[in-house]
């Protein structure tokens, strides 16, 4: 198992790079990500190349043993390439041309900026494709970003003109017509910034058609300048895997578009100080099934941030705590960002592996040292395994973006968020969830939720609506179904597509004042009105954000209807119907946690998928390894002490002294606390 | 009465026009507007227009018996005109020139644009005029937004010219000598944009009197754009009205200085969650005094907004409440933006007639049908008549944009909430009162109340006291009179164009902390301090925001004085005085609602003008008739249900069957009932 | 003893300038500061100069026995030269390049700006400089702002090539191999605005480096600027005084920088609504630190001001308090911002003298000319005395700047705020105390506190570890040296320039969640884990903010530990050291009230420096004459009375009539009232 991450030496003198060898490998660091950011130094001039002090790098830390991923540095240009070739450089929103500066800083239609990432990725792929230690090309870093230059208008009508063929068929499919918007020509469209149709207000789009196909456009601008280093790469290179290191919550980048242009998905991941561990889950979850392989966890801090408004530190063990939690969701590798706490520049205030001191003594170093040892000892037992899910969530790229597009109906609708409440639901019953596009084979799975999909082309509704007639079970939400691929909407009885599978009209939708709720009354039984104190305002099931006021048809189960205090109460909120051979839910609200526990409770007991009951805070995943053996990871993602019911007979391979442990034995779990039963 | 409003049929196939078309006639829909936003589909190119899609449009409303309010579509620009003709399009306050997009989106002192506009309005005048369902011309739609374009820069010297003569006189007036602003020429004025004296602080100005004189210069430079559309209908078409929609809480556009080139006021109302029913109320009236006649209500939303932050459904008749409080306040028209909801654009969450069903069955339809059986019931009663008032507001626009401009003495100084607070507390009392300009013919007026007129030039201020020299009452507030028409301070003692009448000097102006008040004693009695629990904040009469320092002449009566806080206390804070045959009243501080009871009971008591006492939420108007009749409308304002006594004898004319009603029978109103008393 | 200030009489007519000379002769004011704001009437064009009315104002304020402080009139440009020499105007950080407008609207790096403003202090200097009663020059006004112009860019890099030699030096220095920054001429460095490095998120900085030195270079731009407006004036007169008004609270502007350009230190003073007194006085004593003599209190307002939210009115007897207090601090005068209130412009709201009813009536006037009276007869004697200070504060605009621009740990790090809170505990104990530079003479003090000192050179940190080698006490904080003067990080155990001196390594630093704190136990004893009341919040020690995980030597005595909460409770928090002769006293969290009461109290008491305890609100303080004499300054800063044992025997010169008073006699001092002890 890959344990390491981003080393930067270039800061300091040589003597310090020896002194870091010993370090590392006193902590077991067996792989370094080497020449992020040197493409300054790479390629002084437009003639130059010097490889010099990137060899120098390459030979000492393989001459320590580690491993190298190879970035191919193009993520920030060489300040020679902006001031020749500004049109290397992006305009953003604003209108502004930028100079040289930031990072993630070329515009990725840039000709000139695509001719010299291309050379020097295949340049490097001459150079280093033969050692023995690289494991993976590292194509530039964390993109990120948008662009609106001429270079991207240009590409973006080339991109219109092979999707749409006319500006007549455009003009239909954006719906033009609306406020007299009509195309005369291709060229007529600019990319939508603040003097054009993004003007109205920042994000929201005038036309949403637009703004989702410039959103798409711009990914394929971006997979396309990852692409032809790739491709200059395999070249050289036909065997090692090549991938870039995606991010979590940034709705700019579709990931499940990019998912076939990398051999093997990575991120990085930053929980900041209160995310909870769900979430982190859940985008462990959804990375995890861009390949459907294990994937590298790339980059995540020792100890702390710099970037977030309070960067607190990681209390100890739970840097240990969190590295597990990736790998008990499918990662095959630990990394940090970094290796050496930077000396200058805007991240120095960011944890490392070696401080600012230069020794082992500080807590950091003990603990990354510490779960290298222990990584040493099972990691090769882990890698290749993966986790099993017989329920899958739908999340959805374009759904998220034409909600953040979307004037109405509530400025608290957020998609994303929405989604993880859903799945932290399953988190906390540890049920093992795919995190899928709507693209996915959903024969393989006993339910399918798809809280929020909001854009549901026919084709995805029917794939959909065939997996409910063919036995699936399939959870739908309000706001489900509204648009169409280009963000239109579905004419008939919302969910126009889902209309018969649900067995509900959604007639109107009310959008509740802020921190207002509705209190859902399931099973008929009453439900007591929400009290407005603060310390009980999660005790009793509600709805919130958004109501439905729901007609289900004749054959329409009602699970649940909406309490008092609006003038819905009594009508339903949350109904079933069965369709096929399959069943079909809806809630025609966002659950708070009561209700979604209730909700999915119901939802699973009826698909025969069990709950692991655990303390609040303990959870328990399973990897199966491709013998079939299972992995089953139980953690503590609390500072404070737990018990355990262990699940099955095991060993606890994180054992001190390795003790065979019995199913349903009361163990307890130290802070932040780790077991690995197999 | 008309009873439709805005028809968009492009979106649909021409099968659903007929559809739609037999489900308004069940709705006993009237009336559509057609051809708000067609411009690039009737003037495709330069040289072609195309009148054959809305000639269909109209021939199928007219066969279906609707009449017609026909826009001129130059709310929109074509992209062929944008894109020919760049000075078309706007320059922002951040100096940043637009493209094709957004709607109000001309300078409308782009001669391109007023040469096509012109033009376009022309032309179908000559098509439509002779209709015999034409009920009037829409010219462009809600006019908005603020340009500052080269267009606007040289329209603007020239206004500038016209008003000052030389730039020594302008100098002069402006008190360009304030930090060495002066100007050689009026080649050295440009628009106050960001790059400019707006640069200092959006929107606060350095020099107020150029803030005060641009906005009045956009005011002329947008109604001479109307008015080329106007003149170009009128050399065809002599006799239907011409007009466009207001909006309120605009602080841009003065309607009062519109009024005399509409022939009729129209205006688009828009409550949104929360918003009092006095402050609707309050727009009402305003709009009906720009022409003192009936005006339309040409658009409101039959169900939710979209570009809300929090879009809520509109309660079970609640539709039906606004549209009757408009009708109590002076509307001949009920209008809805939309008839059918849009499938796409950044407006596809508004509320329509018909949703994306496209049936009848939607509460939203049967409210807009029930309502409609209503209006055609006794429609014909009520258009023409209206409401009789004793009581005049003084609102006035160079006051709110001299506030909004002002630096200092308080962020929490809003003009118009300050006069919305007052209009409350006539709303409450079911009084009708006349809101007006500065202009307005007082002497028609048992009172005026004038709240913050900060602005008040020599002309104004010698009607207000003449008006109080013959007999009339005059109430005065804090920030009264402070600045001349050019936002320069009058000399004196403060207000000094009101010393003598109001009887008052204002020494020194305290402004308060946020959330601070300053309790108030009436008629000598001692008030309680306000203690600092929030449920009684409200329950004692109290200052807010700022508080004079008031030294009254030896014959004005002091009516309260400030308790406990400030140093200040036992100081006068409201006082009275006798002036000629009048009376002028002064509050030195804004009141919170006990106070302005108090103080607005004491004031109304003393001129004779009686309260209607009704519950909370209850409103009683009266228009009446060119015949003399009154028609009485009891609206219950609020979704429970609430009693009434009955003003005067009478027969409901909306109840299911005729009963005589008595005067001071206490009668139950269901929640948002409406009873119409003939 | 100047008492006066801002003349502006250009407003009005020539007969209400001598109503003005009568009124303020009244006030006993014998000072006006003329020619704030002139240019444009001085210069009406590039070859006319008109002094005729600037003539006549002198002679009139010269006739009424006034001194003057003839301002330069450069602090806005006359609009001829806007318009006929562009680069005069500033381009702003968004790239907006700026039109006539606003006031310091002169890019300083201008050549035309810099010739003219030259050319018209040379002029003034020949007209005026032979005038008996000019006490001062007073070059352009309250210099503020940045600009980002190409003018400013050229210079920047002469600056840099002065600074480095070469460009590979630079990139050295500045660290750019972080992120490809990495430059190949001076050519492509740019001012850090919005389209380069400043882009990421203003105000951060990529490289921090890169962002303190344009805030140097900008420094010296400004002085730049300055002294060839000094040195036009020196060339016709060498010995006035020439000098320009500071502000509080500009990180902008490195006034300790510029202290060797201005011949005596002024500053404008506006404490806002809820300013504590000791704020003010940190104020007063940086700016009498600057030069260690007596300064100007050039403006205040002496009723309310305008450009703050909430513009309260002074208080009766606050605004006499408030000149107290900075005569107490060192101030040699007192002077207003302005003898009559603006007619027109964005300062109309602002207090003056002379208000807009031009009378003596007006609390305001009786109060300014009550203590006109006072001055007159006892100013003549506190001139030129000073306090004397055996305690030092370091403050340091580079440590400012540097944590402005940081990225990271915590966004409620404020370099400001905790001189202040440190300074505060100082000030409640009566304690004298120099704010200085890291240059300073520490020699002269028994303690020096250096909170935050984040940014110290070698050269610095050698000086305070001498210092403390010597026999010196000082006190240094969590954030302490992380950085040089290039704000690259220090190597080694941080604060690794401390690290033997102040005995600890911080080997982490927390950073806490808004709102959180840590208990402090002081002593070894237990501290009471701080309650949720928010009422007690503030009533036991705790730290704030950040919090050192501190590693001390074997020889560091620990004086608090951190109390229950966080992972680090039970370790130390506030360390003591003795090095050499001296003491290092090391905090590694920020404390709230109680903990830095009970901190500075061990470390005033360890170094024999006594408090004088006074009532809350009540200050005094001591300033020598050059004879030796103490004249004692006793000041109640708050609105209600105040007992004060009298600190030692004799006469209060304030007093109605002398009284003798006895040292520790319990005295009543009434709400803001002032005793001056001679």
């Amino acid at each position: 198992m890959l344990y390491g991450g981003d080393y930067n030496p270039e800061q300091w003198p040589r003597d310090v790079w020896e002194h870091d060898m010993r370090l590392l490998r006193e902590a077991s660091i067996n792989e370094v990500t080497l020449n992020v950011f040197s493409w300054a130094a790479l390629q002084p001039d437009e003639q130059t190349y010097d490889f010099s002090r990137l060899d120098d790098i390459v030979e000492l830390v393989s001459n320590n043993g580690m491993q190298i991923i190879m970035a191919t540095s193009t993520g920030a240009l060489p300040a020679w390439m902006s001031f020749k070739y500004p049109d290397v450089e992006r305009v953003d929103f604003d209108g502004r041309k930028h100079r040289h500066g930031a990072r993630q800083n070329a515009c990725p239609n840039s000709p000139t900026y695509r001719r010299y990432a291309a050379e020097l990725a295949g340049k490097l792929a001459e150079r280093y494709s033969s050692l023995d230690n690289l494991v993976a090309w590292h194509v530039s870093n964390e993109y990120e970003g948008m662009c609106y230059c001429p270079n991207c208008a240009r590409a973006y009508r080339d991109w219109l003109r092979g999707r749409y063929g006319s500006i007549d068929h455009l003009n239909s499919v954006w719906g033009t017509d609306f406020w007299g918007h009509t195309y005369d020509s291709f060229d007529q469209i600019y990319p939508p910034d603040r003097a054009g149709d993004g003007s109205y207000d920042d994000p929201c789009a005038v036309l949403p058609a637009a703004s989702l196909d410039y959103a798409r456009f711009f990914d394929d601008s971006v997979i396309g300048a990852y692409k032809v280093e790739k491709e200059a790469i395999r070249n050289v290179d036909q065997h090692t895997p090549i991938t870039t290191n995606f991010m979590g919550n940034f709705y700019q980048y579709d990931y499940q578009h990019w998912a076939k242009d990398i051999d093997i998905a990575a991120w990085d991941c930053y929980p900041r100080l209160g995310t909870p561990p769900s979430d982190t889950a859940f985008w462990h979850d959804v990375i995890r099934c861009l390949k459907q392989r294990p994937f590298l966890l790339m980059e995540q801090t020792p100890s702390r941030m710099n970037w977030m408004p309070y960067n607190a530190l990681k209390r100890p063990g739970q840097m240990r705590q969190q590295s597990w939690q990736a790998i008990a969701h499918g990662a095959d590798s630990v990394q940090f960002f970094q290796m050496r706490r930077s000396r200058y520049g805007c991240e120095k205030f960011h944890g490392a592996v070696i401080d600012a001191d230069g020794t082992d003594k500080t807590r950091t170093f003990q603990e990354v040292a510490a779960l290298g040892r222990e990584l040493a000892q099972v990691g090769s037992l882990i890698v290749g395994s993966m986790p099993k899910a017989r329920v899958a969530m739908v999340f959805d790229w374009s759904s998220w973006r034409g909600l953040r597009n979307a004037i109405g109906p509530s400025t608290d609708l957020d998609y994303l968020r929405e989604a993880k409440a859903m799945y932290a639901e399953l988190y906390r019953r540890n049920i093992s969830v795919d995190v899928v596009s709507a693209d996915a084979d959903f024969s393989v799975y006993d339910v399918v939720l798809a809280p929020t999909l909001y854009i549901v082309s026919e084709h995805h509704a029917a794939r959909l609506n065939d997996y409910v007639q063919h036995g699936g079970t399939l959870v739908l939400t309000v706001m489900s179904a509204i648009s169409d691929e280009h963000d239109v909407l579905h004419q008939g009885f919302t969910p126009a597509p889902f209309h018969e599978t649900s067995g509900v009209w959604t007639m109107e939708t009310d959008a509740l004042a802020p921190d207002c709720t509705v209190p859902l009354c399931f099973g008929g039984g009453a439900s007591k009105s929400i009290e407005a104190d603060a310390d009980h305002h999660e005790s009793e099931p509600a709805g919130r954000v958004l109501c439905d006021i729901v007609v289900p048809d004749d054959d329409t189960e009602v699970l649940a209807t909406y309490g008092e205090g609006q003038f819905y109460a009594g009508k339903p909120a949350i109904t079933r119907h069965r369709e096929g051979s399959g069943l079909c839910y809806y809630a025609g609200t966002f659950l708070n946690v009561p209700a979604m526990r209730e909700f999915i409770g119901s939802v699973l007991a009826e698909a025969g998928i069990p709950t692991i009951e655990t303390d609040p805070g303990v959870s328990i995943n399973t990897r199966y390894t491709q013998a079939g053996e299972a992995l089953t990871f139980i953690i503590n993602d609390t500072a404070e002490p737990r018990t355990v019911a262990i699940p099955r007979d095991g060993v606890d391979l994180l054992a001190q002294a390795p003790v065979a442990l019995k199913a349903g034995v009361a163990t307890q779990l130290p802070p932040f606390g780790v077991m690995l039963l197999r």
